[in-house]
C-alpha cells in the first residue's frame, strides 16, 4: 500500500499485523472491517482499548485480568477463600463465571505443563496458591484443567505438590470431553464437571 | 462475566461483539488477545484506531478510504486519470496498488449488481464514475471485477451504460479464476489479468 506510507490506514494496518495470529493479509481485513465502521462505533472501541491497555493488569492473587488488583472476586468478602478452582487461562475463568457454578476463588496457571512445547513448572503461575495453601486459609483445592495431556500430568504435578500440605484436592469429574477445553462448553456440562468432582 | 460488569474489560468485550461477524463469543477471545499484549502495544493500536476513525473517510472522486478527499490516488498528477481501473472493493485497490501495475486511478463500486441480495444500480458508487467520463477526461475504463456471477452481470450493466458515451471500456482478462475475487490473487496473477484486458 504504497499510496497511503506513513497515512492512518497503512499505521493501523501495521499495527494490527503485529497482533498475534495476525498476518499482513488478516490485518488488512480487520482494518478494513474497521474502517467500514461509523466513527460512532470505532471511537468507542478505540477508547475502551485504551482503558483496557492502561488499567488491567494481572492480580497478584489468583492470577486472572482485571482493572483492580486484587481483582474484583479475590477481593470479594462473599466469596469462599477456602474454596481455590485450579484453571488455565483467564477464559477458563470467565466461563465458570458465566456459569455461576462457582462461588469460591480461581487459581490462573496461565497454561499447562507441556514437554512438547518445553513449558515447566517455572512457567506456571503457581506460587501465590501454594503460598494461600501454606497459610492455612484454604480447605479444598479443585483442579479444572482440561482434559487433555497436558491438563492431565498438570492436574498430577499439582497434586503431588498439594498432597503433602494435607489440603483436599479434587478434579472436576464427568463432563469435560476428552481432547476439549473447558472454554467451550456449555454452563450445564461445567455445572456436571463441578459438581461430579472427586478426590484427585 | 457478572464480576466485571461496567468494568473496562466487560465494555471492550461489549463493543467488540458489536463489530459485523463477532458474537459474544469471538469478541471475548479477540478481548483476550488483546488484554494479553503489553500496553507499549496495545495503546498505540488504540490511538491509531481512534485516529482513522476521525480522519479516514470516503474519497467522493473514486470511493476509496483515504484520510484525505480527494484521495491521494485521485489528487496525484503523476496517475493517469484518462485511465480508470473499476473494482469492486476497496481491498481489491488495494490488491492492485500492492501489485503496483496500474498507473491510472479507480472507481470503487462498493459491491456488485446481484438480484439474490436486492442490490441494485443505486447501491453502486457510479456517478462520479459517469461523471468523469462525461467530462471528457477519460480515455479507458478497465472493468476489473471478480469473476462470479455478479460481477459479470455487473461489468455487462456497466458496459451497456459506457458504450453510448464512446470511452473505451476492456475488462481483465485471463487470469482471474471463476468464482474468484481479485483480493486474494498473486501480483503475477494480476499483472496478467490486467496486460491482457480486451474490449468488454
Ligand atoms: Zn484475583
Ligand atoms: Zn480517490
Amino acid at each position: 500500500m504504497t499510496l497511503t506510507a506513513g497515512g492512518d490506514i497503512e499505521r493501523l494496518v501495521r499495527l494490527l499485523s503485529r497482533l498475534p495470529g495476525m498476518g499482513p493479509r488478516s490485518a488488512r481485513r480487520a482494518a478494513l472491517a474497521l474502517l467500514t465502521q461509523p466513527q460512532a462505533r470505532l471511537v468507542p472501541l478505540a477508547h475502551a482499548m485504551e482503558a483496557a491497555a492502561r488499567n488491567v493488569r494481572t492480580c497478584s492473587v489468583c492470577g486472572t485480568l482485571d482493572s483492580h488488583d486484587p481483582c474484583a472476586i479475590c477481593a470479594d468478602p462473599q466469596r469462599d477463600h477456602g474454596l481455590v478452582c485450579v484453571v488455565e487461562t483467564v477464559g477458563d475463568l470467565w466461563a465458570l463465571e458465566r456459569a455461576v457454578i462457582h462461588r469460591g476463588v480461581y487459581q490462573v496457571l496461565g497454561g499447562t505443563l507441556s514437554a512438547l512445547s518445553g513449558r515447566g513448572p517455572d512457567d506456571l503461575n503457581t506460587r501465590s496458591l501454594f503460598e494461600r495453601v501454606r497459610s492455612g486459609e484454604v480447605r479444598e483445592v479443585i483442579l479444572a484443567l482440561g482434559a487433555t495431556v497436558e491438563g492431565a500430568t498438570t492436574a498430577h504435578w499439582l497434586h503431588e505438590r498439594l498432597a503433602p500440605t494435607g489440603v483436599a484436592v479434587t478434579r472436576v469429574g464427568h463432563g469435560v470431553p476428552i481432547g476439549g477445553s473447558l472454554d467451550v462448553l456449555d454452563d450445564g456440562t461445567l455445572a456436571a464437571a463441578l459438581s461430579a468432582r472427586r478426590p484427585a
